[in-house]
């Protein structure tokens, strides 16, 4: 029996997905079982070419998925929050299984769409909104069903990861590494979702929902880019022995969950600092399981298919069993910590008049904010030094209140870096 | 509504399994929206004290976990075909889901176990089976339903695992890093099993069925272990930039399908070659995903009790849905390559008579075999040489048939060490 399958979307991947599903028809119904058959792509603009496409599946109305009784799957890799919205909403009252790939969407409506699901009794899977081309929606919902997990740490976008590598590698500065990114077509003409960390924080809050059940809202996350990192952040990171990530975190705290984003030193042998290039990683800490690793292509059409197929299979062997599905996702809701009270550890460069007693100052406001450090290198540059520090764990808000103190002394000319760091402590 | 489980063997898995489920009720309740209740625990030893599982769970009679018409999930955690085979076969023709984390099993008897499954429109999950806590089984089942799977490498035995790196860590010879292992529990008092590679060419059969859909049975398969593996090896791998692991090999070819377990010298800058201790890993390569790497705990009764809980709540949701569930998992009769026939590169440490001519005579041999040399290293002591060679790709026979004539050679004193590199060119 066929099953039709109503596309939202002709971009990257959404053309990516017709050519497969359409070639790959018999491939996929050998290994599956499954004849899975395009019957619309909706999309914005009829008039552009579209070689892969059939013309006579091109629709501009892309309602008409919802409403066309062939179609048991509707697959949404628009991206934005309208028209997805709608459109996802409408297809689940219709009982129709839906597949998307909008980390937005889900981020910012998951709750509301999930209870339309379960209202509906049908499948909504997003595999391909975290992680690209790495299965992590169905191992934390599924495999890890039965785990308490503690932590997650990721590496969710390609673009800003491939950023810091080459900054790393070359030495080179964020501009010149952003610019070569453009080039490469590693980074968008109008990079600010990639650098700024909004993108991240899209796929933090789907992380922390789904390890924890607990829906995170944009501003209760802290979520901070990668604009500020300079080429000397690399040497003393280097120095330290410690690799420069952007990371989503998602923790369990005894008095509730965190969400956040942000540039994080790790111990260079940690399994997420030998990560390299546009390349993600995953990286789960629960309390039976241990650790897991998952890591591969974060981005691009081809991988990105490859996860809404997966999808796609699995709706569809839902709709044949005909039955009301029992939701995987459960969120409730739950405390959400401000990232304040979070014990965080601080690596720190200041340029420094080099007189007496200017350690002392220094170290007079780090004791004022209860705040103790672990290791200080200075350098002298004639009448002038650079100090590198790393302090011991305390809470965030106490480390930014040592470093307000600290750009307000009159021998503090700079406090040219503050980087987080993962260590074995915190 | 409670979903009432049935455990068949109570050791180290199911022993951490029961002690989850019961104290972990409200937990999974809270985490899933399920009620799963321990009905019966099947023991073959019920005299002995086991302080985590109420004594009134505990039966003698396994088969009774398949008639009690309050079990809807039979877990199977005994481990061997028998009783394991009868129990799973009767429990899906009873109409129950089971799961099992018996990679034995599932090895010898997958195809006959699918069947019965999907006739009885029931789930049969193994999660567990393959990488113990890594989710493996669902994303090459699921996320990778419609991707086509070109190779699956696997660093599946935690034991093996565990020896090669205290091996390489420490310079120490296998039968050191044995005894180190079998102090410290990560070696059986008898490792045959896994240093034989068969725990790991059980694993290799059910990689390669799950991604390509063919079964290959045990006679189809060469595997190899490491009890041949010395010091020096680790000393002339370091030299080339190597590192040596034990790896499940399972690849598409255009003429079948090839399974096979061997150690493997890696490039050191390989995913899997920085896979350390007891750490399972696998490495999936997709012609539309690229790289994917799962990494975590392999073994240990918590990990692999996790997978199995994954399971269990997977089973219970298609357990409340009431319907005849789709079949994940289909296996085809296919063909499967002959080793002889696939290209690999060898790496070969031979003592040889340091006299003029040995050299040609050594490269003759190669070259009868039409086996090309890519690299020589010779190291003299005093009237013997020890000659470290690498090859380039040539059929799996050629390399043998060249050593084999090496063998044969009265200026070679013996071949002390062959074991196949992965390279670019491979």
């Amino acid at each position: 029996m066929a099953i039709g399958i109503g596309i939202a979307g002709a971009g990257t991947v959404g053309s990516s997905l017709v050519r497969r599903l359409i070639e790959g028809r018999a491939v996929v119904t050998a290994k599956t079982g499954l004849d899975l058959v395009v019957r619309r792509v909706a999309v914005r603009d009829t008039s552009r070419s579209r070689p892969s496409i059939p013309v006579d599946l091109i629709t501009s109305d892309v309602m008409s998925l919802v409403t066309d009784p062939e179609v048991a799957v509707v697959v949404e890799v628009m991206g934005g929050l309208e028209p997805a919205e709608a459109v996802v909403l409408e297809a689940l009252k219709a009982g129709k299984a839906v597949v998307t790939a909008n980390k937005e969407l889900i981020a910012a409506r998951g709750p509301r769409l999930f209870a339309a699901a379960t209202e509906a009794g049908v499948p909504l899977l997003f595999e391909a909104a975290v992680g690209g081309g790495i299965p992590i929606i169905r191992p934390l919902t599924e495999t890890l069903a039965g785990e308490q997990v503690d932590r997650v740490l990721g590496i969710v976008n390609g673009t800003t990861n491939y950023i810091l590598s080459s900054m790393a590698d070359d030495g080179v500065d964020y501009e010149d590494a952003l610019a070569a990114a453009q080039r490469l077509g590693y980074a968008e003409p109008d990079p600010a979702a990639d650098v700024s960390g909004a993108d991240a924080a899209a796929k933090a809050v789907i992380l922390a929902g789904l390890a924890f059940g607990t829906w995170v809202t944009s501003d209760q996350l802290h979520a901070e880019g990668i604009t500020d990192i300079t080429a000397a952040d690399f040497e003393a990171a280097e120095q330290l022995g410690f690799a420069i990530r952007l990371l989503a975190v998602a923790e369990r705290r005894p008095d509730g969950v965190s969400a956040r984003v942000h540039p994080l030193m790790l111990p260079i042998d940690h399994p997420l600092a030998t990560i390299r290039g546009a390349t993600n990683a995953i990286y789960i800490e629960g309390s039976s399981v241990g650790q897991l690793l998952f890591a591969g292509p974060g981005a691009g059409g081809e991988p990105t298919a490859t996860a809404v197929l997966g999808d796609i299979v699995d709706a569809a062997r839902e709709n044949m069993s005909g039955s009301r599905v029992a939701p995987a996702i459960r969120v409730e809701p739950g405390d959400v910590v401000d990232f304040g009270k979070i014990d965080t550890q601080w690596y720190i460069r200041l340029e420094v008049s080099d007189s007496p007693g200017v350690l002392s100052q220094i170290a007079a406001a780090f004791g004022e904010a209860r705040v103790s450090i672990r290791s200080v290198r200075q350098e002298g540059r004639g009448n002038r030094a650079s100090l590198s520090l790393v302090t011991h764990t305390a809470p965030e808000a106490a480390q930014r209140a040592a470093v307000a103190t600290l750009r307000s002394l009159p021998v503090v000319e700079s406090v040219a870096s503050v980087i987080r760091v993962e260590s074995e402590e915190a």
